[in-house]
């Protein structure tokens, strides 16, 4: 087999492994809740629909963190906290949308919507926007106590003060607080000094994105397998600024990206008000005109095709998307440059590389 | 000393280190995240304020729980265990405040309230509601997080498929999944049918109260001690009337406590659109005319004054409130006959009939 065989080979199996895991586990919990209430039933089926789809990015770092340390293809752990990280995804998500207030995920309706969805199809009584959102809330919860739950079934590598626990905790930590900025800015954004906001906005990726999709991911497959400390420091100087990149293509997607690759409408990060890097560089430089013009229809959530159509021209005439894909490829190459540094073996040295690849380039 | 005022002194000990381990608790999570960012503060301060007060149920009965089985009053696993459960407290109490729109809570303003009077306060833009559902939605997020750290910290005895850790995930799943009953009683309730009204509003105080507010806080302490199975049936057969009392006594001062004394307005469950036991007995036995009034007021949110004394009139004269308090009684009764049934010291009974003597009766 050559490598390229061997890592697509290695790599559908984990996959494979991880889906196989969710399944079962989201299984058992379903015949628990299934004695409390069928009534129960929408916020399983939301989670299962979650953690069924999506790139398991953070599951294949993690798995490829854990085999560049010297971990064994085939071990049941590596599945568990992969499992766990796809889940805390999915409990990421689902409160992310409510806040974001994103009527599609995937494609499809997100989770606050299939349960306005349903209380519409029900004829139920009072709010259906209101029962959706509070229904989601609660899925929410329930995925996040179920990612706990898989984290902790891989045992005493996850024990109250192991370096995993300690990586996972911290995770979750700074994805939150990462979010709170994130929101902050939109509202405090326009009253804040316009210098700051680029610094802003970068703070604010590398806490609500790259360190909680790439680099702790990796830390934690790492530090499950007992990599040394000078390892894990290698992997933070891979993987965290391929995951500034990650975000920052995100951010890109998010107002120039095709609605059928993405899955999301054209320009909805414009009418959430995301305060990115991109529109903070736009800002910057365009005239006063134009800055006063993004500042007053961000976060609008009636913004027209033509508000986008000239947000949009605005950012590519004042440089920002150029600024922005130069970003990224100063991140990425930094990226590069810290995997070619790293001891590892070549299976996991290029499979970390091709994942690097469809995280700086990829469309959706 | 007298079992009185051992009692007092251990209990005073037993809060007193929950409060310690909580501050001490927050207070590294406060180093920690103001290292992302001092923005982040006003979460911290929400969680810390939440768990500064309450009744510390829960927590208690956690410990009684404990030294009822034999555990050393002492033991710094059964604070970590109590304060767990205060952090979980916390983050419950902060998403259902959200779902309700609560906008107070013990007197003062509830967590997405802070964040919009903080929204108002700084002039910030966009809408201040909505930022702070946001926060809140987050702040909750962190706080369930913290309550899984703490958890985690009691050790082994709280490792994966441990007696104390089985306790602690079902508990989660139950009380999660017992709001989302309750919060979709409110918009099916008026559409089904009315003749299982009652049966299911019991339901739903068994999982979203009784079993999280009782039954398992006393569970989980026992198991932590080492309790056999006998006596943790034993504990469930006096905790989980005591929960149902507790849980129905909650929702008679919903409608018809003084705000005073409770921290709430008056009325506020109406408004929320709860059905409850009161409520469904009251749709039960009063009038056509007088149900399709309570069916078209409950859950509307300008409910005024007037409408809370014709509602409160009802109940009263419909017999439901008298019922519910016979129901109270009845759940009391039966929890009292299980206290004495346990084979505890006397210490720990005595401790046990007292905090069930002020859930049953209390005013707030």
């Amino acid at each position: 087999m050559t490598v390229s065989e061997q890592l697509r080979h290695e790599q559908a199996a984990f996959v494979a492994a991880v889906a196989g895991e969710l399944t079962e586990f989201l299984t058992t919990r379903q015949a628990l809740v299934a004695g409390i209430s069928p009534d129960i039933e929408p916020l399983m089926g939301s989670i299962s629909n979650l953690v069924t789809g999506g790139k398991r990015l953070r599951a294949l770092m993690c798995y490829w963190g854990w085999r560049g340390a010297g971990g064994e293809p085939g071990s049941g752990q590596i599945v568990t906290a992969g499992s766990a990280l796809e889940l805390f995804q999915a409990a990421a998500l689902i409160h992310d949308d409510i806040i974001d207030r994103s009527d599609t995920r995937r494609g499809g309706p997100s989770v606050h919507r299939r349960f306005s969805q349903l209380h519409d199809a029900q004829g139920w009584a009072l709010d259906s926007e209101r029962f959706g959102h509070a229904a989601a809330i609660l899925t929410g919860d329930l995925c996040l106590s179920f990612s706990e739950e898989a984290f902790t079934d891989i045992g005493g590598q996850a024990a109250s003060g192991s370096r995993a626990r300690l990586i996972f905790n911290l995770m979750r930590t700074e994805v939150m607080a990462g979010q709170y900025l994130d929101i902050l800015e939109e509202v405090a954004g326009p009253v804040r000094d316009r210098a700051g906001a680029v610094t802003r906005a970068q703070s604010i990726i590398r806490f609500k994105s790259a360190k909680y999709s790439t680099e702790h991911p990796l830390a934690l497959g790492g530090a499950l397998a007992g990599a040394s400390d000078a390892l894990l420091r290698g992997y933070s100087a891979f993987a965290l600024p391929l995951g500034e990149a990650f975000q920052l293509r995100d951010d890109v997607l998010g107002v120039f990206g095709d609605p059928v690759t993405t899955g999301k409408p054209a320009g909805d990060d414009l009418r959430e008000g995301k305060r990115t890097v991109l529109i903070a560089l736009a800002l910057e430089h365009a005239s006063a005109q134009e800055s006063a013009f993004i500042d007053a229809k961000l976060g609008s959530p009636d913004l027209g095709d033509a508000d986008v159509a000239e947000i949009r021209r605005i950012i590519e005439e004042s440089g920002a998307l150029q600024a922005t894909e130069l970003l990224i490829n100063e991140f990425g190459t930094a990226a590069y440059e810290a995997l070619e540094l790293l001891p590892l073996d070549e299976l996991p040295k290029t499979a970390l590389r091709r994942l690097a690849e469809a995280t700086v380039s990829r469309a959706a």
